[in-house]
């Protein structure tokens, strides 16, 4: 089993599941270490302000991924102005067997110039955003370019599937399920409202709602 | 929308994402109040090593809650034994709305004497270590006991599943929707391979190779 490792980016505000779900996914395949880098180093809170989680390693502490993965979180609005956070990753990239992202992540990624001309996805949210940033949004819940050594994965929980992916496209499939069996992947959610085409127009006023009470804030536009 | 009071148990070698699933989906409901409560206060590293995450709490600290959640990791086994612990969920079960449980987080429920003759679940692979502690084990997703209050869910990712039906629970079957839809849960995992039932020969094997290489070790018994 040859040793993968993994960068994943954190920082102040970041949306927890979008790194965490991937994460847990990714540190169970014997040998494969996940490191996770801030432009800070040391204790963050998350958007909510509620968890905190630690960056471990300074991005100068970091100069090389097999894979490399930006998680979302409306704290990173700044990284997408951040020119040592963009360097960092268009170098990481250069060497990286894969360069990923969860939820606005890829609006990292297409500021660092990673997505052009490329289909990506983020959350439904700010699919809209992506395309001043070079990309070219797809609502699609895993969006993988093979040749570039890209995956963009949509909002938040999506993560989880495209770290399965990732595990089958540097193990096997076999090591893929084996990571869904430890994780117990096998979704039972009680609704079936998980996509904005399938939500019901009460439950995305219902969204909107909580958006604008949330400390984070915010507006959802539909 | 009334105030809800979260506590979520973290302890050295927790697995994070039995923990941050359903944070991320509680949290999201306005005026509702998520708090990392651990039996030491400070940083804590989970079950891989790779991740730091904070216990913001020390038990004394938190007297009351309406959802209690203890989430899984080997590092929850000393926990069976710590009186500690085990009086502080049991007081703070006695207030709650609901005591609930991730993965293996539900050993220690019921150490605590709280699933006494009550079906349960927790992780596939270790759901026998249920009956010795006085519950009767079950391999369902999500168990719920309305009466007693209580709900148990699966290994690791299930939590996110019982996130949605606490939100049904508290608010109302459009907030569960809402919930889901804010963090994108429309699960497409690449394979069907999630539970023990639906997982082959070979991958139940490369689960037990796989957990017998991993750094926090233990053997997988099917």
């Amino acid at each position: 089993m040859p040793t993968v490792r993994i960068a994943i980016l954190v920082f102040e505000k970041l949306t927890a599941l979008d790194a965490i779900g991937p994460y847990e996914v990714l540190r169970s395949v014997p040998g494969w270490e996940v490191q996770f880098v801030g432009p800070v180093k040391g204790p963050i809170r998350t958007d909510s302000g509620a968890l905190g989680l630690n960056a471990d390693f300074a991005l100068d502490e970091v100069s090389e991924a097999d894979i490399v993965l930006v998680p979302g979180g409306e704290g990173n609005r700044p990284l997408l102005r951040d020119e040592t956070v963009l360097s960092w990753l268009r170098a990481i990239d250069a060497g990286s067997k894969w360069t990923t992202s969860v939820c606005t992540g890829s609006l990292v990624l297409a500021a660092a110039g990673l997505l052009d001309g490329l289909r990506a996805t983020t959350h439904w949210s700010v699919l809209a955003d992506l395309e001043p940033l070079g990309a070219s949004p797809t609502s699609e819940r895993v969006v993988e370019h093979l040749d570039q050594r890209i995956i963009t994965a949509a909002g938040v929980s999506s993560g989880i599937d495209m770290a399965l992916r990732l595990s089958e496209l540097l193990v096997d499939d076999v090591a893929a399920q084996a990571m869904q069996l430890m994780v117990e992947y096998d979704p039972q959610p009680p609704f079936d409202a998980g996509a904005l085409a399938k939500a019901s127009p009460e439950v995305i006023e219902r969204v909107i709602e909580y958006v604008a009470l949330l400390p984070e804030g915010g507006a959802v536009e539909v």
